[in-house]
């Protein structure tokens, strides 16, 4: 068998990630048992809610032991294969961790067709983020044609298609990035109506501007002072879906609350999370849908794909939350 | 024609009303025009939303202008009528306004009926309040029986019909309230599972014992500190109906905001605001079930009517906000 470069949880971040956080080992890879396949791990998916998953305590699932292989969402190829429904050089996705090599249970892994899209694209837009994009605005956001939708982090994994399915069910569509180059991006490349720049100043009069009518629907990815400036612009009966809230994930402080609340009740506004795993059973329906439109050239997506194999992953996890990445990050393994 | 006590919205109020917000005179009564009635108002109800209609700027219904009669629901006895529905000595409720006598089209009264409850209730339980309750848990709050209710401002004239309406629900309901009185009326006479005083200190430990499977449902009233322990506290696919937030109207700075938002996303909650007025169309359901349960003694309703007429009414607001009253509060004309 060969070695396996891995990344283990060796301490608890307090704030940004380090990489003193993680020992970063090579070790010996056990043989298969009946019913395991190894996967070559190719490329693996650097999530919002990863820093989520390092903390300790409650939240959507359990947080990563300390010395447990750092979770994440990966695809590769299988090399070795102890079930039938496997084949060396399939193509595979499923939560493989960060390393080189992952050796799992067959049911765990989801074969994925290359032939429609490059191997790094099935842990984006035709994966996870993509199929959180797609029930967090279609089921939660419940939009109707002609409203309006806001997005935050639009340029992003999940709100760059949030945008463009809006787009493709008849919704005015206006993005929130940071800087012009992601704002460009969302307008010109992904056809969203209007794209704000929030690192510009004066956001409010910004929306306004481009949310003539109001906000029906804002799909929340970051938190912090750009959501209570949306929620002040929502309309009577809008929706919130809460996807995430990437400001405050490296608080290492309560951070200031929600001040727009009142909007709640004045606006008799839905606010309301959800996770993606709520809607495992529809997986199917998300990917024939995204599959579709990606094949369509309805629905664009981009990777950002950095190099730097498992020892570089505490770095690039880093440029999530720095707002680095051009569109959906990727470590190559 | 009798002359007409009448309180008028004089200047806007910052932080508590008082008395120099409003001119209080005796006005001359003009005739009645066709379709119109003379009503004779005996109680005013004092509601927590009258906050609201006194700012500017939007809230879910149109400001009182300054000058105008302060708008409030009232009951009164119909002392003049000339539309052929109406005759004197009808008991009659409405949108009448601060004042001693309302002259005002047919349409804008609401017969009621004295033989089932005396007119103070009509104003009260089997008034808007009770209606908001009513739809509040009932369509925003989506109870399933055997989950826990936690309702605040819970001996309130809103959140004491909200808890017993939960326990014909077959919900474990556990009430918030100021003060050791009000706890035992909760308990004693209106059948909550348990209440917790939000003035002896440490909330969360008093919530946690008698919610010991967590909340499946919080039946907002007050905003602020309360809301966030509660909050915290959530189940996964917890609702969150947001009635009001009574603890913030009288805010001259924007309050600190709600800091357990992140249990929105982590516990996929659904936090939604309300109003009554949308129910509109459906108040007969409302009125009919609650009179239904009040005659079976099943839905206990109290009312703290106070003395003082047209001239007290900037006094006897505040005692909403300071948690003075024991039961829906009411101002005898």
């Amino acid at each position: 068998m060969p070695k396996n470069r891995v990344a283990r949880l060796k301490s608890r971040p307090v704030g940004l990630v380090t990489r003193d956080n993680f020992d970063i080992e090579s070790d010996e890879l056990p043989g298969l048992e009946e019913g395991q396949i190894l996967v070559k791990i190719q490329f693996v998916s650097l999530d919002p809610a990863m820093r989520g998953w390092l903390a300790e305590g409650k939240s959507y699932v359990e947080p990563v032991a300390v010395g447990d292989v750092m979770r994440s969402y990966s695809a590769g190829i299988v090399e070795e294969s102890r079930h039938p429904d496997f084949a060396p050089g399939d193509a595979v996705a499923g939560m493989f961790g960060v390393q080189e090599y992952a050796i799992i249970d067959s049911r765990a892994a989801l074969r994925v067709d290359t032939s429609l899209a490059p191997l790094e694209r099935w842990i984006g837009g035709l994966g996870m983020p993509g199929v959180t994009a797609y029930f967090g605005l279609l089921d939660i956001g419940n939009p109707k044609e002609g409203e309006t939708l806001v997005v935050s982090a639009a340029s992003g994994a999940v709100g760059s298609i949030v945008g463009q399915i809006g787009k493709l069910k008849g919704l005015r569509v206006v993005g929130i990035a940071g800087g012009p180059e992601k704002c460009k991006y969302i307008v010109d490349e992904l056809g969203f109506d209007a794209a704000v720049d929030y690192k510009a100043g004066n956001l409010r009069a910004a929306l306004k501007e481009h949310c003539p009518d109001g906000v029906d629907i804002y799909f929340e990815n970051v938190g912090g002072e750009i959501t209570d400036t949306v929620m002040n612009l929502m309309n009577i009966g809008g929706r919130v879906p809460v996807c995430g809230m990437i400001s405050v994930y490296n608080a290492t402080e309560i951070p200031p609350g929600l001040k727009s609340i009142r909007s709640v009740l004045v606006n008799r506004l839905r606010v309301q999370g959800f996770i993606v795993f709520d809607f495992a059973k529809r997986y199917p329906e998300a990917v024939k849908a995204l599959g579709e439109w990606h094949a369509s050239g309805l629905l664009k997506m981009r990777e950002d794909v950095r190099d730097g194999g498992v020892d570089a992953f505490p770095d690039v996890l880093n440029m999530l939350y720095s707002g680095e990445n051009n569109g959906k990050l990727v470590l190559r393994v």
